[in-house]
């Protein structure tokens, strides 16, 4: 199975990346950009061999907590794909 | 409306960091983590006034390939979202 998780700042949290690239963007002559904010992406591959998907995701959930996301100043949004 | 590309390394370009982060998972006892990979994930708000989705897109797709992605060594796929 795999599993997709989208790290991004809180939105409270100043984001200096995304707010270069939204001036580059725009220097660059894409003058419709208004805000670009970025995050990281993690795909994880997992044997999820006699797992139900539900303990798969809280899995995937104390990753985030543990290691993959900064819940302090970060939010996630996780997907499960396939089998 | 807002657009969400993902940047991958290409599969052929080894991920050091999703290495890293794949062993330090199974360090943590994740051990059912087989493999990571890490990427870039960029929100883009976007005025489209007047502009139609697929003159949209091209313009994100412009971007990706003047200044978010390396086309030499990573992938990237978007989404548009929303008016």
């Amino acid at each position: 199975m795999k599993a997709l998780v989208e790290i991004f700042y809180k939105d409270s949290v100043f984001d200096p990346q995304g707010n270069t690239i939204c001036q580059s963007l725009q220097r660059l002559g894409f003058r419709r950009v208004k805000d670009v904010r970025i995050g990281k992406v993690v795909q994880l591959e997992l044997d999820t061999d006699g797992q139900s998907p539900a303990d798969a995701k809280k899995d995937v959930e104390n990753m985030c907590e543990k290691l993959l996301a900064n819940p302090v100043i970060e939010s996630y949004t996780l997907q499960l794909e396939g089998k």
